[in-house]
């Protein structure tokens, strides 16, 4: 079994030959990975931990277990403005639930595929990580930079300020319905939202010289946007009817719960985010040439609570684990 | 449930008023925290899960499973001679395994003042971190700083150079066996040191100058040393008569298995480390000062591999959990 250990570790760990190019000056393989920050800026670092049944399903493919885990964790440095530096895996596996050894190492290799394909595309580096024995799951350590004094956060709206969020909602919510309807097709718009989210790492460095507060939607807009005018002390007017919604969502679950899904479904990863008026058309500009959409869906108010969601309020959205986090 | 975990998010997230001397701009409750490196400076990161039943037992003190979960992560900074900076938490907690909610609640304040505990005993600042539902595991990442190029590696031993150990060892080893056959009292300088291992980080700091090459001792003497002896090509020559044997372990196992529990036992925690013999009086001085002994075992040499260790090198040491990481 230690064999079996290391051979993981070897799909798994620094995934490519780090250097000083990639501010790695001593990767896996020593007690610590030392890394070399830039000079000026401070470090945005969040953890994530993915557990089997509880964030993803245990039949997920394991190519999407591998990008889902690190994807959550990116989206909360793109909520910061950050740009993606290096990350650290720490995967616990129960090898029991496996048939034989070839089905391990199957599943070893897509999910070091799914992890390691979005390191490269959002260029970031695999710096370390552990490998323990236990009922799977895949704690991500992030970590970004930015200049100093420069991050976003969720505290900076005011009132007046436009509430607006980058691509489309509920494909989260939806996704994972279809999936527990049995879909397993994986080029299935609401699928792909639901397993292979994309952190939106670039948008965010965009929004950061333009926006006032921003956070990530991984709880559902409703209760994110609570997270958000809590943090800024702000209120909030929703245009239920403007909410972008994720491709093929209405066919999938009808217009009205298409709503509900993208107010309260969560697991969409898109920015929530908080502009002056006067930067709308400029942040929407430059977000188009990343293929990306902004769309404004309100606005803040001085009034605290939030406005114009009734009767969606209410009606909740049943989540894959209610009540756990 | 949600409140239920609010309530133990309050408990662990950021135990202190985060402010600049902490190097913190920005602690727990955005998406991310913002840390500000030192100029000049190295960042040197660890991560560790802690499993229960793989690396504690299940009945173990809910103080003595936060204390050691920080403990083994904050031992890779150790040996790297780096000065501990911040840490990050990702709980994972079966609500399921706890008769009530008060039983919940206790369990975490202790497990919450164990780990808090060590922060402050070590100058680590908890800065952000994640709580979810699932098999009781804790996910550390520790993060420390260290002046560029001076940190300790695993690499730079030469033959001549002496190998010494701080503290003692077995004591980890020694702890387990106590604690399988029913030993309960904390106060038993074995199961101290099994379940409340004290990292090295002040050592660390004073090898750092003088040390060749160094790494933490988890998996057992013999097994750490082929690390090392493999990171910096070299042989040893050990002198198992030599070994610092944990308080009480004699009585305890008798001296044969003292032996191997201190060569193979593992979960010491001890720092390993190879230095010029014209430094090892000096390095001593210094340890002593912290009331920490450093005793030299061996020398490196330039036949690989290593010599001494007969008739101990086959017998080997039963592990809690044989093979699983």
């Amino acid at each position: 079994m230690l064999a079996e250990f290391d051979l993981i570790r070897r799909y798994l760990m620094p995934s490519q030959k780090l250097n000083a190019k990639d501010g790695v000056a001593l990767g896996g393989g020593d007690d610590a990975a030392l890394l070399v920050p830039q000079a000026n800026h401070q470090l945005a670092v969040s953890v994530d931990t993915s557990v089997v049944d509880v964030h993803f399903p245990h039949d997920a493919p394991a190519f999407a277990v591998g990008h889902r885990a690190l994807a959550v964790a990116l989206s909360d440095l793109a909520a910061m403005g950050a740009d993606p530096r290096w990350c650290f895996m720490a995967l616990t596996l129960d090898q029991r639930t496996f048939f034989d050894d070839a089905a391990i190492h199957a599943w070893i290799k897509d999910f070091a595929d799914g992890f390691h394909s979005l390191c490269q595309q959002q260029s970031t580096t695999l710096a370390g990580g552990d490998v323990t024995s236990g009922a799977l799951s895949i704690g991500v350590t992030v970590m970004g930079e930015v200049l100093k004094g420069r991050a976003l956060t969720r505290a900076g709206a005011r009132p007046g300020d436009m509430i607006a969020v980058t691509g489309a909602l509920g494909g989260g919510a939806g996704g994972l319905a279809l999936w527990q309807r049995g879909e397993r097709d994986l080029k299935h718009p609401l699928l792909r939202r639901y397993l292979l989210p994309e952190p939106r790492l670039a948008a965010g460095v965009v929004l950061r010289d333009m926006a006032t507060a921003a956070m990530d939607i991984s709880d559902g807009l409703l209760a994110d946007l609570a997270h958000l005018r809590a943090a800024s002390k702000v209120g909030a007017i929703i245009d239920v009817e403007s909410l972008p919604l994720a491709e093929t969502l209405i066919e999938s679950l009808g217009l009205e719960e298409a709503r509900n899904a993208a107010l309260s479904g969560g697991d969409d990863y898109e920015l929530l985010v908080t502009l002056a008026p006067e930067n709308v058309v400029n942040a929407q500009r430059d977000l188009r040439k990343q293929g990306l959409a902004l769309t404004v869906i309100g606005q803040c108010s001085e009034t605290l609570g939030v406005e114009g969601i009734a009767p969606y309020s209410k009606a909740g959205w049943q989540h894959f684990n209610e009540g756990t986090p």
